[in-house]
């Protein structure tokens, strides 16, 4: 018999179904037993009468999490999760489990620290609400192709082994390259800008590596960067403009494809309003120091506690989960950073806060040669190992920017966890390589 | 007003148009002056009537590839290229190129040498045969991902920085992990496994790192693998079904969506038979010394001369485009592959050759926890740094398999290139880690 997926049983009811997976609980209630049977979309109840149904279970003493395949009658079952449940079940024994697994499954809420949870990530990510968000990762990095797919950016898949640490000199993975030394790209923020060049419009969806020492719930060393970077901009805002609506097509996307997900974890998707509140990173000083009285005028960035005030605010006043911040000074941005032409002091670059914690950082780069010979200057960095780099441009680019969203900040944000590493399967910290 | 595409031209004949993008070539014709606009997507031809229309260029010296718009009347021309081309241009520079670029671009061929090509791929790429390929390569991407998720597969993302070189201890390369040793990860394939464990079915395009030190043109360093990985499969056999429909699939996007490239390139698609032919690694040993004399019966592996040989005999038997070997000897394969049952040997794992060239490697996977302690043992490999990879066998896997399709090889096989390292933008390789 053909096998189908838990979540289709509502559309075979008085059927004979087959279905396969693993042996999520078994509850004995007096004389029934409520099998539930978990598959890689969801979970039915099987409702066992007679003791000798079980034994291909019992005689190999498998438990849960064992690999079976469930043949019933689907029925309707209002009391049942999901209003169906499988009766007169025929069991069959696929790969027998005889240990009690290292994370309880079958609880309602995963109940194990974070430190558990990442060890065994392997089974604990087998919980309905692990896997749901997981899922939604995957979801947002689907939306986020399709949201610019649609709008004729071409996909990328840049190198992550790169000749020198050029971008920023700290915080990179040094590696041996064949006796050569040779680093982990920290972004694809060079090579996006270079096929700005060949093909106007460009995304990646990749890993990036960051060897920041810090340890705390924001950092992960290893994260998936949603990168787009196009040309014929205006201005930030125009990067602006499009980073507006393919948010709002991410969280369409999620909604579409993800109902199952966002009702298990309880998640109400964010409204994205039609124009993002937006502030100058002056006035945002400027409303800090006036609403909280604390002074932080003229810093070169904004701190997490300032974040999150401004995220109160655009909540507030806006009822908006989302807020601009641009305007940054040049002094803390990369030299790749176009000014202000009015206020060369700050730049054309901008931070998303969602909820009060930066989601996305992006805006306008330089894009003439002698702009960037001159910022290197400034910068005093030499021009020898931006050599090809900066042949994209000797060679002709129009106005350009991009954006770059945190996979794992968006989850993290948008499912309220409380650690970012709790968005990623395997995450990389800085005691943590394993699993 | 509005820019529009160059691909959008013919569909406002008579209509005034703004266009921008890169001075393709300029080619003066006695009084009359043809100038070709490229952009992210194609080019256009303007006619230029009068030595004034020109004045923004020639006052600043600007020369092909210099960034320019152009407003003109959209005119029919059967005798222009594409049947359109802008008359009455108006021009404006955005940004100017006074030196020619390292590699001409606005010849039909590209005429440079492979390294020139790679050494200056910033400008190289914007050739359109070179950008065409590499475009293809995105949808290829594409197709792969369209064609899991319609099967119901989640995307995955996993870590490219590993504890320990487990997969196979040579060819990985190493790095500095806050002071201690890690690798980076071959191929995502413990990964996958793992989590078939939650998903059942899941997906990755992502980033791969082989350390070989050859220097081929077969090999490159870092590559985009297209894996994939489900459960509850009969054997082998299911996976090479699933992959002959992926293949299917990913030629019809290839189709649908990118006949520009595919035109210009003149590639023809590949069928792929509704049942691709196939081969018993033993009777192809066997048939390559009936029919050529070669005896490579007792070799542990087919050699690029056997592949190409079968897949002439694919071509001539069957008119097939792709060839599955399966039943590699277990000798040559990693300890995780699932045995021939029939003749332990023998492997359940497979080969898909393409023209001759080997593109996907596959098969069932051991899944009893049991299985992997022996096969670890036989192999004299330690337990310790596989535990929590053991974890998701010792916790219930049903049998499962998968495959792994590199996209750069089948961007060499299907535009016939003579080196893997024109599939990418930026290869990695022995000597190269730049641009």
């Amino acid at each position: 018999m053909e096998r189908i997926h838990t979540t289709e049983v509502g559309a075979h009811l008085g059927e004979r179904v087959h279905l396969a997976g693993w042996l999520h609980s078994l509850r004995r209630m007096g004389g029934i037993t409520f099998l539930v049977l978990r598959d890689g979309w969801g979970t039915v109840q099987a409702v066992v009468e007679d003791e000798a149904t079980l034994a291909p279970l019992t005689a190999a003493g498998a438990g849960v999490e064992s690999v079976i395949a469930v043949t019933g009658m689907a029925t309707a079952a209002p009391q049942a999760p999901g209003g169906v449940e499988l009766t007169a079940p025929h069991i069959e024994l696929i790969t027998a489990v005889t240990e009690a697994p290292p994370v309880a499954l079958n609880k309602r809420e995963i109940k194990a620290s974070i430190t558990t949870i990442l060890d065994h990530a392997v089974v604990a990510d087998r919980h309905p609400t692990r896997r749901a968000i997981l899922r939604l990762g995957a979801g947002v990095m689907a939306g986020f192709r399709a949201a610019l797919t649609a709008r004729r950016f071409t996909e990328i898949a840049t190198p992550k082994i790169v000749a020198s640490a050029t971008e920023s000199g700290a915080n990179v993975f040094m590696l041996d390259y064949f006796g050569r030394p040779a680093y982990l790209a920290q972004s694809p923020q060079f090579y996006k800008q270079m096929l700005v060049g060949v093909f106007e419009r460009v995304f990646e969806v990749g890993p990036v590596f960051r060897a920041e020492p810090h340890d705390t719930t924001r950092h992960i060393n290893e994260y998936v960067s949603l990168d787009a970077e196009f040309g014929f901009i205006e201005n930030h805002f125009t990067v602006m403009a499009l980073l507006r609506d393919v948010l709002a097509d991410i969280f369409a996307h999620l909604a579409a494809g993800y109902p199952a997900e966002l009702e298990l974890l309880r998640v109400a998707l964010p409204t994205v309003p039609a124009e993002i509140p937006h502030l100058h990173f002056s006035e945002a000083q400027e409303w800090i120091f006036q609403r909280h009285g604390l002074d932080v005028r003229g810093e070169p960035d904004l701190s997490p506690q300032d974040e999150r005030w401004l995220g109160e605010w655009a909540r507030e006043e806006f009822g908006s989960d989302f807020l601009y911040v641009s305007g940054y000074p040049m002094s803390k941005r990369p030299f790749y950073t176009h000014p202000d032409p009015e206020r060369p002091e700050y730049s054309n670059s901008f931070d998303l806060l969602f909820r009060g914690m930066e989601l996305v950082t992006g805006g306008q780069r330089l894009h003439r040669y002698a702009d960037y010979l001159a910022a290197l200057e400034r910068a005093g960095l030499p021009v020898a190992p931006f050599v090809t780099y900066l042949e994209a441009f000797r060679y002709g680019m129009p106005p350009e920017g991009g954006f770059a969203i945190g996979l794992e900040r968006v989850l993290t944000q948008l499912t309220g966890l409380p650690n970012v590493k709790l968005a990623t399967t395997f995450p990389r910290d800085l005691h943590r390589l394993e699993p």
